[in-house]
């Protein structure tokens, strides 16, 4: 059950009230820390899946906050003691990276959405700003989900809880995405499109991919399966899009994801583009992210 | 099908022959690169989570093996260039991180027996040198994966290619992990003990946690289970040994985990030891793996 009638700022989980501290193991902080002090003016929390690139994002939300909101001069990985997330605060942004597939975006989310609620942040919105494997539009287009399929095609997150398969919905809200596509401006040189997100957990095979180290699928049977989930309005591949949907949603958070394509899968499995071209088209995301940021707190009246 | 039968250095895909080039995109090489140059001596590809941990493991290998074969004293990242995995190598020894769960190991699994094979190394072992939630041992005991067991208790990796669910044996060499486990030495003030491991994709409600930041079971059904599970002979939970056994097995590469254990979870959910305990107790799988390392390079008469 989504917890969004009233409960905002209460987590799905009883027994937390009953925990003497809460180690939020991964990232390195717990509840006995000053969690509101730290992070309690927090309003977005974006997370993207390598270190270097979400350390990018906090400096360029810096030099588009610097002067417009209190921010702090020095950027620096609050994650580190965890080892396994790099963390930066940026006034009200969180810059937080969540490494790749469900696995490490799941604990990531567990962790965050804790942290947020200990913080008692005031609606925080999730966006996942990453890359991903375009189907049927060109390289360096931006994609925002509307909704994830996970590999059975189904809008759920699939997982097992004590040997017992359960299914959550990955639910995505609708006027927010509308929201963020509608950042495109007539000056873009790229085009930003909504579309159904399949997250598998696997880049490989999981993705149809006949390039992996092992291959026991046709290429003609991919072809197939990537023109009927074209069909279905499927226009990316990523590994993160049903979990982030899924727990986001249950715990009562708005989360969209944002992510910049690297290849068109109808034209082949290999990323080719040279890291500068890979590296410009991720920035894409990052912009439109700023966009949309950059609204909801002028829509606050928090920035002029 | 496992490829074992002679069938050594191919891959079980058909399709890379027909590659102009093949981009280990996250690992930053390419089939253009020199690898049997760089890779060619590799007798072993160790694998653990954090990028920290391999780095230190790098240095900790670099200081057993110098002087006794030719190690490079520069340790460099090579696998900086895709900001994925770090990736060091010394001597006959890759210290690589994986990240965390299914997704990203699975990645990191597929580029690497690419690779090792485009080397031509010579019947590599990849060992998984880990940390884990122990179940009715106590924290800091070492356990060897003797078997792989998925969420619902399977010996399988379940995954899904082009829609359909797919079950691939997830299989460790019982010699290997034999050989291993008696690499323990009277004087150890720890226990090396031979285990099943369950390999779930979720940190929290995956391992039946109840300190999530969502729970919809109850504490008593979580004991039931751990209670069942220890009787079954699974020792450890990690997130990622179904997949390690499926994908070393399905290449034809011998694979074993060796992980110290963090937390004993017929005791509680929570990590609670503090830094030193856990990185001392890390070390403890490390140098199980040097040992193992030592033996296997004395058996070759590569050393003395």
């Amino acid at each position: 059950m989504p917890h969004t009638n009233g409960l905002t700022n209460e987590l799905p989980n009883p027994y937390l009230k009953n925990l003497d501290n809460d180690v939020l193991y991964h990232l390195g902080f717990s509840k006995k820390d000053d969690l509101k002090k730290l992070f309690g003016d927090v309003k977005f929390v974006c997370t993207g899946g390598s270190a270097d690139r979400m350390r990018e994002f906090a400096y360029f939300i810096y030099s588009k906050l610097k002067g417009k909101l209190p921010v702090e001069d020095e950027i620096k990985d609050l994650g580190g003691v965890g080892h396994r997330y790099a963390l930066y605060k940026v006034g009200p942004v969180i810059s937080v990276s969540h490494g790749m597939g469900f696995g490490s975006i799941g604990i990531l989310l567990h962790e965050m959405i804790k942290l947020v609620r200990y913080a008692e942040c005031d609606d925080p919105i999730f966006i996942r700003v990453g890359t991903c494997g375009g189907i049927g539009i060109p390289p360096g287009t931006v994609v925002v989900t509307e909704g994830a399929l996970n590999g059975v095609l189904k809008g759920v997150h699939e997982f097992i809880i004590l040997g017992k398969r359960v299914e959550r919905p990955a639910t995505f809200d609708q006027a927010l995405a509308q929201k963020i596509q509608e950042c495109a401006l007539p000056a873009d040189n790229f085009k930003i499109v909504l579309g159904k997100t399949i997250g598998t957990d696997d880049f490989y095979e999981g993705q149809g991919r006949t390039d992996g180290a092992i291959c026991d699928h046709k290429i003609e049977e991919k072809m197939e399966f990537l023109q009927k989930v074209f069909k279905l309005g499927v226009r990316n591949f990523e590994m993160e899009a049903p979990v982030f949907g899924a727990l986001t949603h249950h715990a009562g958070i708005k989360g969209a994801i944002i992510c910049a394509s690297l290849v068109n899968r109808l034209n082949g499995d290999q990323i080719t583009a040279t890291r500068e071209e890979m590296h410009d088209w991720g920035l894409r995301a990052q912009e439109i992210t700023w966009r949309f940021i950059e609204k909801t707190l002028k829509d606050m009246a928090l920035i002029s």
